[in-house]
């Protein structure tokens, strides 16, 4: 019988590491050509399932998709697309259906955050509930990390390796010039719901490099005074504070900080990140001259500096999904492992779709210390494997190399559309 | 007869690699103990001489002084300070020798930009306008790269290799995600007087990875309509758009936009930098979905993503300027004089400071491409050796290893204080 061809698609915002489980999911699928025909990906994601837009990776040469291994961002393209329930919009998965048929589709691998792996189960449901037999398989990703079962997301130790040497470096350069310069320095990060980001600025300083942090979770609702004086305190005792926080913060009333309409000393509005805003309360209040940074994508995007563990976790849930798929497992999301701390040791274990899919991981109360502005020794533990290990991309003309795919389009077999 | 110490300061906003310079002054100067005996650091700059408060660098071992080439910011602290003239303030002059004289100091090496080269001039005076022997030789610091004569200026090139990744990653980002997302990305960079930063956004692409960019230079006054009708251009035919905008842009009026009270649809004061105001321009006149960042500090602390050929650079103007030194050359600066492009070929000469100092080199119009909005072959080829190469500091647990010094103080032998 000729073996199956496999859709793959990428969902929901990338990372620095995505295209990693993309290579894991090609590279491993080559390897089971009695089993798997081709991998066609969704451009665009789900999107590309649709519309019958879908892109024949076999027309990709192995060096090409090893690179994928170092290129940061969705090489086939992303969306922020969520499929309704089956009932709700039959349409869709009937389309889905027409395209996977057409195109002789067993396998479907899904890499994305939490709405994805909801998706995905829908999708794992249509052999049963449509009669259409296909094997749904989930890859996490999300630099939120929030996904439950899993010990962490790829994505997100790459952010946070790029937040804890960022925050690094600004102090550093903030400690040199606080006499007569900036006292104060800002850095909004992501992670709207949770503080898994926040946290890893935690990870600027250590024993042998302290630094005076005050750090702003989403979890912990903003008291202005409580925060101005813990970083009037740090600057009275060490002549300078570095500020981590979540874009994500939120004031008393439980509303966005970024959105509340806040106004400065002068009566304005204030739009733009939360950062800005923090950093401008600071001088009207304090009177400290600050600096503030947003990093927004140049975080998830940071290839440059992602963290060695990460990409190989990002590959290895790519070539296990595949392997899963392989063996039959429907409706399932290989899931890192922790089985060791010093040295860190992991492996990949099977999750149920069902107990992941809507479960929002959140930061443990005791990561967050008491004062509600650093981490504990927990924290730390949990997040110090994370960001180890250095993966740099190979580098030409001073800049990264990163692969651009062919992306060729396989031809089109139906003769209808699909409005999106 | 017993040799001279010496003095040096880091003046002005700290870099990725003024460090490195300071290791080049001090190796150097440990090689020609016949010549030269301790070298005091400025603790916090000038302030350090004026307040005699000084830094005995001869208690830091060989290890921590070599560390120093890897480290970001100014390990001995810097200040915004500047030293007003002779007449004016003939006190300040009087206490420096004070000071010098009470340690015994026959050396001034001062490591900073357009400021601190007058500020080096006017000390170099002090030897035959008020009677203190005193050689002082300038070492060159800037990421604006806006100082005469040399090449370029130790701590440009590693921001612009720093903005030039961090665009090319971002832009991966926003490629994959424009069909139902960000379609414009606005990074906002350094360089408030001189485009050299904002030209350095446009190495993010080459032929190889083309990127739709769009360039906003403090040189080209901001022209609303033009401006948007080259974003939308890039839009409708990539499908996205990425801007660097610099935090010097100007408005039509010649004034800052980031504090021309620019008012968004709502009628709201915008505040915060020109990069949020820049992005919510574009989505309320064109309805493009938009991400913005402000790297800030980041960018000039990023030493580990530091270019090979900036460090390099920046040691070799310490190295040589304390072999300046000891030949007896005054009022001189170290200049990078570049002798070749392919390969990039490059030695030391002696810039005299009088043709230094007050002197500010501007990006030259012939870099911009004609609509002001790109860079040229020209900018290509002066920027691409300079952010060529890398050159990572050590890691453990995840995070670069940066030296802090133990920076002993030098007992005090004045009696008298002096009031910065």
């Amino acid at each position: 019988m000729k073996p199956k061809n496999a859709f793959y698609a990428q969902s929901g915002g990338v990372t620095a590491v995505i295209n990693a489980s993309a290579a894991g999911v090609i590279e491993t699928a080559r390897k089971h050509k009695t089993k798997i025909g081709k991998v066609y990906a969704g451009r665009n994601g789900i999107i590309g399932a649709l519309t019958e837009d879908l892109i024949d990776t076999s027309r990709e040469n192995a060096r090409a998709i090893a690179a994928l291994k170092h290129t940061p961002a969705g090489a086939f393209g992303s969306c922020r697309y969520k499929l309704k329930g089956i009932e709700e919009n039959r349409a869709q998965y009937e389309r889905l259906i027409d395209v996977f048929r057409a195109h002789d589709i067993g396998y479907f691998f899904y890499n994305g955050g939490n709405d994805s792996a909801d998706t995905c189960l829908k999708v794992s449901q249509l052999s049963e509930r449509l009669g259409y037999p296909l094997v749904a398989v989930h890859v996490p990703k999300t630099v939120d990390n929030d996904l439950p079962i899993t010990d962490n997301c790829p994505g997100f130790g790459s952010v946070a390796k790029y937040v804890a040497v960022s925050m690094r470096e600004a102090a550093f350069d903030v400690a040199s010039m606080y006499k007569t310069s900036t006292r104060v320095f800002v850095l909004e990060v992501m992670g709207r719901h949770a503080g898994w980001i926040t946290a890893a600025v935690g990870m600027a300083e250590d024993k042998a490099t302290p630094i005076p942090l005050v750090l702003l979770f989403p979890e912990v609702r903003f008291d202005e005074a409580k925060f101005l004086a813990a970083v009037d305190a740090k600057v009275k005792r060490f002549g300078y504070c570095c500020v981590g926080v979540s874009e994500g913060l939120l004031n008393a009333e439980g509303a966005l900080m970024a959105e509340a309409g806040t106004r400065d000393a002068f009566g304005h509005a204030q739009l733009g990140g939360v950062g800005p805003l923090i950093a401008s309360l600071v001088k009207d209040k304090l009177g400290h001259k600050y600096h503030w940074a947003v990093a927004d994508y140049l975080q998830r995007s940071a290839r440059h500096i992602a963290s060695k563990t990460d990409v190989a976790h990002a590959y290895a849930v790519g070539k296990v999904a595949v392997e899963l798929a392989v063996a039959g497992h429907n409706a399932v999301m290989p899931a890192i492992t922790r089985t060791g701390n010093r040295p860190y040791r992991w492996k990949i274990t099977v999750a149920p779709l069902t107990k992941v899919a809507n479960v929002e991981k959140m930061l443990p109360r005791n990561f967050i210390t008491a004062d509600g502005y650093g981490i504990t020794a927990k924290a730390r533990a949990y997040l110090a494997p994370l960001i180890h290990g250095e993966d740099y991309p190979p580098f030409a003309d001073g800049v990264p190399q990163y692969v651009r795919l062919k992306n060729s389009a396989v031809p089109k077999k139906l003769k209808t559309e699909f409005k999106i």
